[in-house]
């Protein structure tokens, strides 16, 4: 059975980035930058004013309460027509920008005004550059200022439109169509009947997929029936990433490997040294494009496991993200925790934020079994195992996963 | 001047949860759960088996390799019909109902069927309860699972599905309208010419507010106009928040807070003691439904630190979220600060998660003035830091806010 780390090598030798669309700025957030950006001008774009106040010329001052000349008013958007000369001042608005000969400006507060023509500074002094910001301060005309694969948040919304990125390149984002299998299932508007589960497993990967930025359809319910799956499996082919939940142990109806390799799925692997998620099956076909197929094993719990072990990191190749979403780091146990078994474990628990000098700490949750959701729904990240029998005591450091 | 904390009390004082509505369990990814939700079923329904195997009586076992005799075989969602007495067993899969008269299942790979009706069973002893998952085990029903306010994130999608909540309860999103002002903008489609700057503004505001999960509207700009303003105002009004840009500072053309007073906007508070970001102007209108208006300051890093500080608060508990989304935690500085200043400073700096026992650092950007969006692009959280001058030695610890 091969390992997680070659199961997720697998995975990723057969994922690339989807191709490169251009979206209108309105439309990129949270999306993947596809190409460097460059600034198309100077920020500022000239020497403008910090405040409100007179801009004038350092050397002219040299006492308190001294009477200057106001040759003109500047708001921002305005472009100054005066020269600012010995004993003269513009009076100018914030984001203004700065006359010709003046080289600081002094503080509307520190000013008072003597009709519309002369003002009275109270201020003797001032250095050069005073409230002023330099002509590309902030950035320069062919400066690259945002790199590919990227994420576009807020921030980097704003500083797009600063430098006139009304269209913007960004990576398409990977389209997920999810199959949920097994006769005991029925919709979560159904009541169950005995024997019967609500499908959880659809909806939860459907949502998984989203928050991964993908655009997720959820096909439903397949049977445990060779041709309903069949026609189920064809439909979920035509989008870049196919998840099937359950199907693929070793129970005498889980038909998914047949029936995906009977649509031409090529399987990589099946089966990875893991739990919970031993099951796992992994295939790709190529028709109109690549898909990229996952069968995760129907228990919700081994199912999310997957999900984040090995989907998410795909999602995020396909999406052409340079940073994973989930992060690895160590943890100090919050309380002692007995491991037995032959295979490494994922194991879901909460973690908290480092407190001043108390490092982050994790506490692994009190896990029913693979199916128990609800626990599962104080999860935040997964501690790393290792195979063997052995119990860690509290404030032993710990490997995770960040969720 | 009123202090950051009296100007958020002042907001939040103001600000209600939104109405409730009902919505498909398709569409409430990253919603507000509106009320406690109960579970409709027990999970699992009934006694089941964790593994593929053979469901029998611990008591029947006593040596290895005994040969048993197979009654029937039951896979998920099939209800067993048999009952397991003395040395007969069901053969049975992962999730399927475990058949009367069972206590325990022994897994596959520890048998060797015999034909199709017997089984050796290569182990002796099994604990009562093994690879079994109780009914109820995960939930009862009537348990209240998940609680008003709580973010539905995949998971809860997954538990809500299980419990049959088809429909779910949720708070509206907030409508926000932004409109940003000022005759020095153009839009980030036009090439600014002397004097004027793109509006970066209107969609890094939008930005900020879709990522606060609101429902928002780009106004696009309102030039320094009386009427104009006021058209666009009276739009914006239409929704529970108004966003304005620029125009509140002591300008001449700062024409903000007399247009929204004309529009019957009852101003709260101008001004707050605080750096950047001292300009920001807070009111509200009952007309149909209240709006919120918050006039923040043109400058791009003053309006950034005025959204986190005050609207996305507002908009937190508008949409009916118990947990803000922007935390306070404490940093040791990477390196060496200065502050100087009566005012205080929110500033903008980028944190490191803990690494081990070494706890969280914060680095102050180099931060070239109020509208240097490049530089801050980098931020991810804010310092607080209190008014004086002083310096701040690397290592020391500072409050600081999570973006």
């Amino acid at each position: 059975m091969i390992s997680v780390d070659e199961a997720l090598k697998h995975v990723l030798d057969h994922t690339f980035p989807l191709p490169v669309t251009s979206l209108d700025l309105s439309a990129v957030l949270g999306r993947t930058l596809a190409a460097d950006v460059t600034s198309d001008i100077d920020s500022p774009p000239h020497d403008k004013s910090l405040v409100d106040g007179y801009a004038l010329r350092t050397s002219d001052l040299g006492r308190a309460n001294a009477l200057f000349k106001v040759l003109e008013e500047v708001t921002a958007g305005e472009t100054p027509t005066c020269k600012v000369t010995k004993d003269s001042v513009v009076r100018i608005m914030t984001g203004a920008a700065i006359p010709e000969g003046a080289d600081a400006v002094v503080m509307l507060e520190e000013t008072e005004a003597r009709g519309a023509e002369a003002v009275l500074i109270r201020r003797s002094s001032l250095t050069v550059g005073s409230n002023i910001m330099r002509r590309g301060t902030s950035l320069r005309q062919g400066d690259t200022v945002l790199e590919a694969g990227a994420t576009i948040r807020p921030l980097e919304v704003g500083l797009l439109s600063e430098i006139g990125r009304s269209q913007v390149f960004v990576q398409e984002v990977p389209r997920v169509a999810i199959l949920a299998t097994g006769n005991e299932l029925v919709p979560s508007d159904h009541r169950p009947k005995s024997g019967q589960i609500r499908n959880s497993n659809g909806p939860m990967l459907t949502a998984l997929a989203r928050s991964a930025t993908a655009s997720a359809v959820d096909l439903g319910i397949g049977r445990d029936d060779r041709d309903i799956l069949a026609q189920l499996v064809t439909e979920g082919l035509r989008s870049d990433v196919l998840i099937l939940s359950g199907g693929v142990s070793a129970g005498v109806l889980d038909l998914v490997p047949g029936v995906l390799e009977a649509a031409g799925v090529e399987q990589v692997f099946h089966k990875v040294n893991l739990k919970p998620g031993k099951p796992l099956w992994f295939g790709v076909v190529s028709q109109q494009g690549q898909t990229l197929v996952f069968g995760l094993p129907g228990n919700p719990v081994s199912g999310f496991v997957c999900f984040e072990l090995f989907v998410r990191p795909a999602l995020d190749r396909l999406a052409g993200r340079t940073a994973s979403s989930a992060g690895r780091r160590r943890f100090r146990l919050a309380c002692e925790h007995t491991h037995r078994g032959s295979r490494p474990t994922y194991y879901p628990a909460a973690w908290e934020e480092s407190v001043d000098d108390q490092p982050a700490t994790a506490k692994p949750l009190a896990w029913r079994g693979s199916a128990d959701l609800r626990s599962l729904t104080a999860c935040n990240c997964l501690l790393v195992l290792p195979a063997g029998d052995y119990t860690l005591g509290a404030g032993q450091w710990v490997d995770g996963l960040v969720i």
